[in-house]
């Protein structure tokens, strides 16, 4: 915290996870991935890179601009050109196994992918180069059950990591489109206002007013638009405007039609038709959500149907639909990792170098009872040493085996907890510690 | 197999995991984590690159050759320069957490790190440019205790894994210089003379021999090596060869500590002081080991005492010793995925768009009594061709609700495997589920 970078750190933009980090970390990814497979999705895994051709040019330049190219190696490498570049999102990747694998896969192919994507940006608090993405689509279903089913997931990952306050926003491009159709919006003007519209979450509406009428709408349709989107009863009156447009009814159709899938589903309120909604990427073609929650800013992910891009990107033409859960974001929220978490169960002393091979006989024992258990690989021959080590490794039991024990053929097992001390038989020592951790709170596996 | 390489495969030397495998080696893993786990080692997780003057220089130009560089972004990319690479192993990765989290750390630091690794190898069969490399290591402590610790774990990891058959070969870097000393092996030729004595495992000793004369030493001495090495009592020879050298006898006993150790937890046989076994890399410093099995190429991985590395790689001064899993080529060695596994413990029909809120609520209920379950997204709505997508899906129990169960208030529980149909009422179809799952062999959670 606060300190100086040094040669020693990570690369800019990236972590390294240090155990009580990565068990966070993984129980959170085990508990999204049960969550997944409880819907039927399965997981795929894909390479760190992909051909550079295959990455380039599939979202535009500024996103080119972010991709991690790899050096062609060989005599290639003093050419300093690039023919690999590492992922840049978990979609491009799934198109390519879309097209390769296609006759494999099942149909609708309902797949996760949970790992690592990198971007060269600008590290910042919370922005990373090398973040986790976690990606959950539905290849080959034009149903809008699978636009429910997707969302549903995503929502219930969430609640089974611990998220208690979330909402949902959900909207449809369609409603955009009719929107833009029903205020008269010139066409080459569309995409730039439904960028501006976005931020009515952010700015006051007269900012959002002066940036359309920036951007060539007339005065009045801006103000107009505006007022209807922020109006106390702007759902109503959009869903009234909405009415003569052919597009924007098909889109309230959709709005509606995942609402009474979803709806039933989710505690009262968490999901609501959000007019406003926007999702930056122009790729999505049907319903669209947000998961926003209070306090944090950003979304904890989104998604929305997008029946064109799996085919732009190079796979097959099918519809689809997806969900990217802001991972990275949830974790942040989930809070720190609990340290001094204890490593072992049973910490066994090393008295002596005689007694090296009965302590680590007994560590064995231990492990064979399902306990965590490790010899002390130290060099002090101390008593007192030792049991601060054990101490210090979070152990509930401390063995100890010295000329005492030898002599009455047992071993000492002291409770590090209470401090009491038995004398165990030294073949007995397993199933002792198997009984008394029965019997407390260590589960057997050690998996606390 | 064996069809043409296309634009839409991975990378050549890297792969696609769908699901089948994912599950595979997901499953290897977290055995092998939960074996690590019980004897206290922590994971450690660093990032997929290092900055270039990290990683470069540290193995060889060798080894430089196979780092995968990464080019420089924004105005520098043009210069074709790289300031950054993929990790080659996970030991450099080690040495600079130490050096940058070494107060933080436990002491001694046992951790284990399971993690793809990348080389510009040439791929071929079994060699990947991507693959999962998994290492164990104990730095911070100069006791046999530790050596003996991670090879104990390295077996029972294999064991965890169902590899019925294999070995562990045990030497020391001592024996191999009180060797070299014994038979007077002059020291410019000592290293070329270990990686000879190293093929007595591939080559005819003739050979060995032949190629032993070739690198300059005399004759009549590389004979005799050979025959002290291949003698029936090869292992008696050389341990009454190696008395008289201090360097040797330090060895020995380095040998038969870790022996003393380890060979009483392990079934009979399975380990054994082997003096011709040298592992090629020159950085170790104490007792070295590998695991080979009957029928299999390599090694199932292998590690030792390297006591100077962690400093030359830049991190800190400390004692260290670990061992790598080959896990690639367990992983082979563990047979294909089981293909066709089950995605769905429950599937539910859509039979029209006016009983999709309900089907969909049904899979809801059916997930909530923690089976797998997910309604049909297809466009058809003909029973017969949902009940093939059921079976399709490995699922046990298809719940169907049309009009006739709509007008009766039921569902249609129909038991995939008897074909026996049950109508269950709406509002107990989750507790129905429940009951039958726990009577038959689908657990809790439907982790099949």
């Amino acid at each position: 915290m606060g300190s100086m970078p040094t040669q020693f750190d990570p690369p800019s933009g990236t972590r390294d996870f240090l155990a009580a980090e990565v068990e966070r970390r993984e129980h959170a990814f085990s508990v999204i991935r049960a969550v997944f497979g409880q819907y039927g999705f399965e997981p795929l895994q894909t390479p760190a890179f992909e051909r550079l051709d295959v990455l380039l040019g599939k979202y535009g330049e500024d996103a080119d601009k972010l991709v991690f190219k790899i050096l062609r190696r060989g005599e290639h490498e003093a050419s300093g050109e690039a023919d690999l570049a590492l992922r840049y999102d978990h979609t491009v990747p799934l198109a390519r196994v879309a097209a390769a694998h296609g006759s494999q896969l099942p149909s609708p192919y309902k797949r996760y992918a949970l790992g690592p994507v990198w971007r060269a940006e600008r590290p910042g608090k919370d922005r990373y180069r090398e973040f986790v993405q976690c990606d959950l689509d539905t290849l080959g279903s034009a149903s809008p059950l699978a636009d429910a089913e997707v969302l549903c997931a995503h929502h219930d990952a969430l609640a089974g990591l611990g998220i208690g306050e979330f909402r949902i926003l959900l909207n449809s491009r369609r409603v955009l489109s009719g929107l833009l159709e029903v205020f008269k919006v010139p066409d080459e003007l569309g995409p730039g206002v439904l960028i501006t519209l976005d931020k009515l979450d952010k700015l006051a509406p007269d900012a959002v007013v002066t940036e359309l009428t920036g951007r060539g709408l007339a005065q009045d349709t801006s103000a107009e638009l505006v007022r209807a989107m922020t109006a106390a009863d702007a759902v109503d009156r959009i869903r009234s405007a909405l009415k003569p447009s052919e597009e924007g009814a098909a889109g309230l159709d959709q709005v509606d039609t995942v609402l009474s899938l979803v709806a039933p589903q989710l505690p009262d309120g968490r999901i609501a038709f959000t007019p406003r909604l926007v999702r930056g990427l122009s790729y999505y073609t049907g319903p669209i959500w947000e998961v926003v929650a209070p306090g944090v800013a950003g979304s904890l992910g989104g998604g929305g149907r997008y029946d064109h891009l799996i085919e732009q990107l190079g796979g097959p033409d099918v519809p689809a639909t997806g969900t990217s859960l802001g991972i990275e974001r949830v974790l942040s929220l989930l809070g720190g990792g609990e340290e001094g978490q204890a490593r072992l169960d049973v910490a066994v002393t090393v008295m002596s170098e005689d007694f090296a091979a009965r302590s680590f006989g007994l560590a064995a024992a231990a492990r064979a009872a399902g306990l965590r258990a490790s010899v002390y690989l130290g060099s002090s021959g101390k008593l007192g040493r030792q049991l601060r080590w054990a101490s210090d490794q979070g152990a509930r039991w401390c063995l100890i085996y010295g000329s005492a024990e030898q002599e009455a053929g047992t071993v000492t097992v002291r409770d590090l907890r209470s401090g009491e001390q038995t004398a165990v038989a030294v073949t007995g020592v397993g199933e002792y510690l198997a009984r008394v951790a029965a019997a407390g709170d260590v589960p057997p596996g050690g998996q606390g």
